[in-house]
């Protein structure tokens, strides 16, 4: 060889050296070796699949969208999501463990609002007369009402007379709905509008963080009243858990919020009366009765269950904070299968900081030890655009405060040091690559940090967060997003993160 | 103390050990017990002066622009940045070396277009004729002619009759241009338009890496034929050089392309004769003589000089680069003092990768060696939102080929080792975060990836890229974009990066 040849030898050499420890913290590495040859067969089908599409769906053109590529904007994208080869097989394939979702956001919006017409309990609000101007900002309100209360004479939400903040049955307001508005068509997509969120609200209209959030608490105060019917809720969560499995989802730990002392839910006679732990034993049979089915049909190996994150709200006062931990104490103490941790939730970039609450949350791990029980933390953290903003600095709270796992923590790659002890003490980031866009941290996957996340050997389980809002039902959409914005990540690397959804749970 | 009492305590001084060392790898850090009172005070001063803007102006509204934000988009902000008081305070800071930036996308687009109008060997073609439906597509091209070509005569370019390809005197063209199009003022709009890129075009409908690369390479074959006429470049460079002292700039280093054999532009007479080493040394001699006015007017600490980087480009097949190499041996063994490394420049995402030319670009040390120069490799490397793609695969060979910096490195945040060795060896990145955003890597300055690579310590060096295309002259501009986005940086963190800047070059 001549002596360039052999310097170029040695440079090819030193790449591939280079590289591989470039990657040698990935968590995905470590099980290489293990691979069967279908495995690394079947890997290679879908990234050659991959490749096609890239060109025949990705690079088509569509009328209404104008800037089509692999991990685009997800409400935008969504319609040539569903026709791709790649998102087909991806919704075969198992998705381990759902760690990320708020249950007020699981079920598909459609479904819920159909739960809700079906029951005659159920009554809308709204706080002014719905018309052309109104109808994009009204919101409603549901509940319902006990048989006394029932109400299907009043006008309609769309007369001149509705007296504002009046209650009107759910089937007479949609059926008494202006013409002119669409009637009752017209009223379901104003229902539906107002539970999810639209390209034009998330890429348009609200395109940055606060006003984005704006809309999202705005579909929880909507969904609110549905859900929280017991008729409703129990069929809800079958709803919730029956979709799971079936998008091939192996257990679920869905962020169940208590913020209201005491009661959870309307009955079904429409008094507000249902406690937290009667929440609980819906939740528990409905799940009982799912199993049970599973294993009566020889498919329990398709799921393995599910528990509850205790979960109430960052605008408590931290004194407020003492009720919910006795309550959270006294529930794992009669449900110890069922609690699986504990969070507090919002949004974090508004609301108090983890710090705010730290000599609380110090003494709620002695409260635990008193009572013999032990319920980790599982905090949402740095799910944030912030630079050492109050939201970004929960990411070093949580951490010092013992997370089990991190809710996000979209600005964790910032931050060497929390990636050093997130990587050895195997603190895992709930990643939740939809949500992140549609709440504009990120503008498309192919900018979403994750890559840098598994390069640094964080584990790593993708969720979808809230689903209902968002139209990212299952746990497939997600892996899709994944999937098609990395020459890395292959069926492979996917299945690896599947699997370390299941250890970290 | 309480024990509680006592455990709160512990956690604090647990979270502060925890957040300084999360930010110990610093180089900011480095210098914090040299500061004086003064600047602790200015950065007191300007973090004061940020949030409350951060209320006064960016919660303002404002008709055209409807999600104003710190950080947000540059060319939908701009305007409202010119107005703070922050932006004021940044004109006047010392902002060290400008290390990336393209010669050709230097100097304000109507400086240079007044310019070309002042020349009346200046002449220009289009395509095809020029009325409402091809005016924002048919791009302009520019030549200086020799005299007995020039043409006041021809008909207009607006005109049916007009012979695409025709070459026209650009005054005649301008006087001529149809006044349904706005006159000569729309024939000015229209030639600006092609210069630069507009809100509309990067946020609308070139909205994807790959459509607004094809605006904004367009925009130089546009500005070729007026940059590239002697008499036009000797005034271009010392504007050039002019504005950047202005700006508070003490030292330039542009990339300068040679990418036809020979010769680089039209002299004086219209013939297109002007070699590689004549612009060198027209060059040097606008540099000496701005050199010499600052002396005379005992500035002379205001600006310490100016190299270039030779560059060519990645479409070369990499026998074609032996020819480039040898030029650029002999410009260094006759300029010594001017050329500061060499470069391949393009589109990472299309263009060939550095993988491709690795025995060429070995071989040129070896040219180097036995020529007695030294010729660093300041490579473009990551400019991508590609994951294992050839541009993110480019900062495995930049490295290996041993650039001395990193020009842009964008993902080079996915890259643990990579990193590692950025920070050992020193190798600074040219970060160009307005340049990023336009060209759609980011979609904001809070959403760029800097924060990580300051955080790990590498060296970053903040740089306007082709300001003249996206009208973020000087280095104010991107100052200012990257203190609002942060609140770790300051002007003490935006001094230690100026002076980083300086140890790098």
């Amino acid at each position: 060889m001549s002596s360039l040849a052999t310097e170029l030898a040695d440079y090819e050499a030193k790449r591939k050296e280079l590289i591989s420890k470039d990657r040698s913290l990935r968590l995905d590495v470590l099980d290489q070796d293990k691979l069967s040859a279908l495995e690394i067969e079947a890997d290679r089908l879908i990234r050659n699949i991959r490749a096609a599409e890239a060109k025949s769906v990705w690079s088509a053109d569509y009328p209404s969208i104008p800037h089509p590529f692999p991990g685009m904007e997800f409400l935008t994208g969504r319609s040539i999501i569903v026709q791709t080869e790649v998102f087909k097989i991806l919704c075969k394939m198992p998705k381990g463990a759902l760690l990320h979702a708020h249950l007020d956001a699981t079920v598909n919006a459609s479904f819920l609002y159909d739960l809700g017409l079906q029951e005659p309990s159920i009554h809308i609000q709204v706080p002014q007369v719905i018309n052309a101007q109104t109808l994009s900002t009204a919101l409603p309100k549901f509940r319902a009402l006990p048989a006394e209360l029932h109400n299907n004479e009043a006008v309609s939400l769309t007369s001149p007379s509705y007296v504002p903040d009046s209650w009107i049955s759910l089937a007479h307001a949609r059926e008494q709905f202006d013409p002119a508005l669409g009637g009752p068509d017209g009223f379901d997509q104003w229902v539906l509008s107002c539970l999810t969120i639209n390209p034009a609200e998330a890429y348009g209209t609200h395109n940055t963080v606060t006003k984005i959030w704006q809309k999202f608490t705005s579909t929880f105060r909507v969904a609110d009243g549905l859900i929280h019917y017991a008729p409703i809720f129990t069929k809800y969560i079958r709803e919730f858990i029956r979709s799971s499995i079936e998008d091939g989802i192996l257990y679920v730990e869905p962020r169940v919020n208590f913020w209201i002392k005491y009661v959870t839910m309307v009955n079904a006679d429409g008094v507000e009366n249902v406690t937290h732990r009667e929440l609980l034993m819906i939740f528990e049979s409905v799940l009982e009765e799912i199993l049970a089915d599973l294993k009566a049909q020889g498919r329990e190996d398709e799921f393995v269950g599910a528990k509850i994150i205790y979960s109430t709200l960052r605008f408590l006062e931290p004194d407020e904070l003492d009720w919910y931990f006795e309550d959270c104490i006294a529930l794992k103490k009669e449900f110890p299968h069922l609690i699986a941790g504990f969070d507090l939730v919002g949004d974090e970039n508004v609301l108090y900081p983890l710090s705010h609450y730290t000599e609380k949350l110090l003494n709620f791990r002695h409260m635990q030890k008193d009572a013999g029980v032990d319920i980790p933390f599982i905090l949402h953290a740095g799910e944030t655009l912030g630079d050492d903003s109050k939201a970004d600095m929960n990411l070093y709270d949580a951490i010092l405060l013992g997370t089990k796992r991190i809710g996000h923590g979209f600005s964790l790659v910032k931050h060497p040091e929390v990636m050093n002890i997130c990587r050895e003490k195997n603190i895992a980031l709930e990643v939740c690559p939809i949500s992140n866009e549609i709440l504009r941290l990120t503008s498309s996957m192919p900018m979403h940090p994750l890559p840098i996340l598994l390069n640094y050997g964080i584990a790593v389980a993708l969720c979808s967060d809230d689903p209902s809002v968002f139209g990212n039902m299952g746990l497939s959409f997600d892996f899709f997003q994944v999937l098609v914005s990395s020459e890395v990540t292959g069926l492979i690397q996917l299945g690896a993160m599947a699997r370390d959804s299941i250890k970290v749970r």
